[in-house]
């Protein structure tokens, strides 16, 4: 059923991007390059976890780039503190693989990062930042907004009348550069043409980047990204948006309306794929026994990862209780093997205001405007065999384990 | 494709309710009786239009009944002023049909329902009656809300402080009586069991009523219901939700958990059923020469009512620049051919509460908890052939104006 493709990601590793790269290294996909975006953590961040775990995975070979560091919106990014929970501080499940990348955070201290690289923010540097018009986006809220947590600097979000979204104003052009990591899926587009596959598992700043930089180019590729949600609740504070597609709401519509042929993978199908303790155990199965040390490193490792997830994800929500759910795992599975979900055709835009009149800012949902036109290039995955791809997707690492010797 | 079906209508009659109506009569549907309910009217000019618009169509011996006249959340209703410019002021067009029922409102009055007919409130009394406690909608929206537009009395909704939706507090537990609307569902069910489709157009208080009266019974029957949406925008304020479902959240969700076969037909299909006025100059093709008297009667009336609607749409939007959304009538056709949709099967709720961690009041959208449970009663019409239906829709009402004569 696989369809032999060559893929270039936009990741920003955390703990299912990092088992989504062990997926597709058990696969023996051929990974292009990994563009390291912000969204998780901190890009930097990203960047080191991506290195980390390919290395892990005797895959160190693949090139890693710097993308976005920062929403299109927003000059500036703080990782949300909430991610920390999923992920871990460091984004692998706080294991002492992928040394902390970036400073730590203390009482007063917020650690942030524009283009040139991260910075260190005290109250004072927040509010001078604000009063300049520069936006800081707290893993996709603006600071100012009530939800825009900084744990460090509590004044800035219990002091919610400080600067609204509406005050800062979402801009209508974008302030993303170009990065090394948006050119790598560019040069990797007009290399591949369409026998290539762009994976996102993060926010879309460095794919819209892209799209941009050649359209001709790159809306030849297959895009499957990891994001949004349409027939179920979201995972944002409103149960409206999904997390990835909030980071970034206008890149996420400028690529959802730039005519390439788009699969979406989100919560819809991604909540139905829950990994569980008893298949994790599968990994380690008969690690007591003489096995290679490298084998015995590795399914520690992805298991460790992935138990953390399960872990929180079961303490955040009873829907949770059987597991941690698939989400980039699946969105890369899907690159190899579209077989893997049912899909429904649908034009899609994301809202970018709140508001009567205008929906809410990062939703996902149909477009209004194309509502007569049954051509589209956007497939938005629906259904999937949850039980089925778990098994598959626990059955290839164990078999990659098992490779190890 | 027709299927044999006895049909129990719950509506509240406006211009595509009556439009749904003669679609019905037109395909020689067998009709057991309509429940009018308050909804785009008060339920008492609902049951007049009802009334109204069976006899122009020669079908006065439909029995008509009194459904529920508020939502099961207030005690009190008001039509919305919005309704008004889509059906008119009546409900029909504003035609010198179905003559008005109901007073006319003036300055500084408001005319609502409660279960025991129409009062004419001041402002006065709807102060009093907020600060006893009860609950009053103004189409789904309760009065304090900044959208329960009270034109006659426009210091309450200017004052949106006076009671908010949290003060009013929707209550857990419903204040819908029984109906003689609800109990003709209810017999009907018991009468035709499997072979019965309740057909609802309008808010689903009613039909709430009658599940819960006898489950056993009418979960037997089919329903479908015109309301709600999950892939494209509501026409709501907050273009979230759906019009009918807003009016009582509630009871729309009580009616998705009920456990009955139900068929949602919302805005992902009707929004491509657009009716032009080329389409209605059909049904008056050949007025000029001689003809039963009665024929141009009623094509005039039907052919009026389309194109108010026609033109009230066009100018509220410009997704309707093509003609007005055929809502009710594919609820009704898809009641006789389930065929004219393709569906997706997905456990669906309604949110009932604003805020962080609860959602939008009034979305319908997947049930969380049912996401790994593939079972479900419940199909969400996403797929139609709108011009195919429009098509068929037309061709029903030429043929039934040539039948005349």
């Amino acid at each position: 059923m696989t369809v032999p493709q060559h893929l270039v990601l936009s990741m920003d590793t955390g703990v299912d991007d990092a088992l989504a790269l062990a997926y597709l290294v058990a696969s023996d996909a051929h990974i292009v390059g990994v563009s390291a975006t912000y969204g998780n953590v901190l890009q930097q961040q990203a960047a080191r976890n991506t290195r980390t775990v390919l290395a892990m995975l005797g895959r160190a070979d693949v090139p890693v780039s710097d993308g976005a560091r920062h929403p299109s919106w927003a000059p500036m990014f703080v990782a949300d503190a909430g991610c920390a929970r999923f992920h871990g501080r460091n984004g692998l499940a706080d294991l002492r693989i992928g040394v902390c990348a970036t400073p730590k955070e203390r009482p007063g201290l917020v650690i942030a990062s524009d283009d040139d690289g991260v910075v260190t923010l005290s109250a004072a540097d927040v509010g001078a930042l604000i009063r300049q018009g520069h936006a800081i986006s707290v893993g996709g809220y603006p600071v100012g907004d009530p939800h825009a947590e900084l744990p460090t600097i509590p004044e800035f979000f219990t002091r919610a009348g400080l600067a609204t979204p509406e005050k800062l104003g979402f801009p209508d052009e974008d302030c993303s550069p170009m990065t090394d990591g948006a050119r790598l899926i560019v040069d990797a587009a007009r290399r591949y043409g369409d026998a290539l596959t762009i994976v996102a598992t993060g926010p879309l700043t460095d794919v819209d980047v892209a799209l941009r930089a050649d359209p001709d180019a790159v809306r030849r590729a297959r895009i499957v990204f990891m994001g949004g949600t349409l027939t179920q609740e979201g995972n944002c504070y409103d149960l409206v948006c999904e997390t990835n597609v909030l980071q970034d709401p206008e890149a996420a519509d400028r690529v959802l309306r730039a005519h390439a042929d788009t699969t979406m993978i989100g919560l819809d199908v991604t909540h139905r794929c829950l990994l569980g303790p008893a298949d994790v155990a599968r990994w380690l199965a008969g690690e007591g026994e003489a096995g290679a040390c490298k084998r015995r490193h590795v399914a520690f490792l992805l298991a460790s990862l992935a138990n953390f997830s399960i872990r929180a994800n079961r303490a955040s929500d009873p829907i949770f209780a059987a597991g941690m759910p698939l989400h980039d795992p699946l969105a890369a599975a899907v690159a190899l093997d579209p077989s893997l979900v049912t899909t429904f055709d649908l034009p899609m835009i994301v809202e970018t205001r709140t508001g009567d009149g205008v929906g809410v800012r990062g939703r996902t949902i149909g477009d209004p405007r194309a509502a007569l036109d049954d051509a589209t290039d956007t497939h938005v995955a629906l259904g999937v065999d949850g039980a089925g791809f778990v098994r598959r997707f626990t059955d290839a690492i164990a078999g990659f384990l098992a490779s190890l010797g």
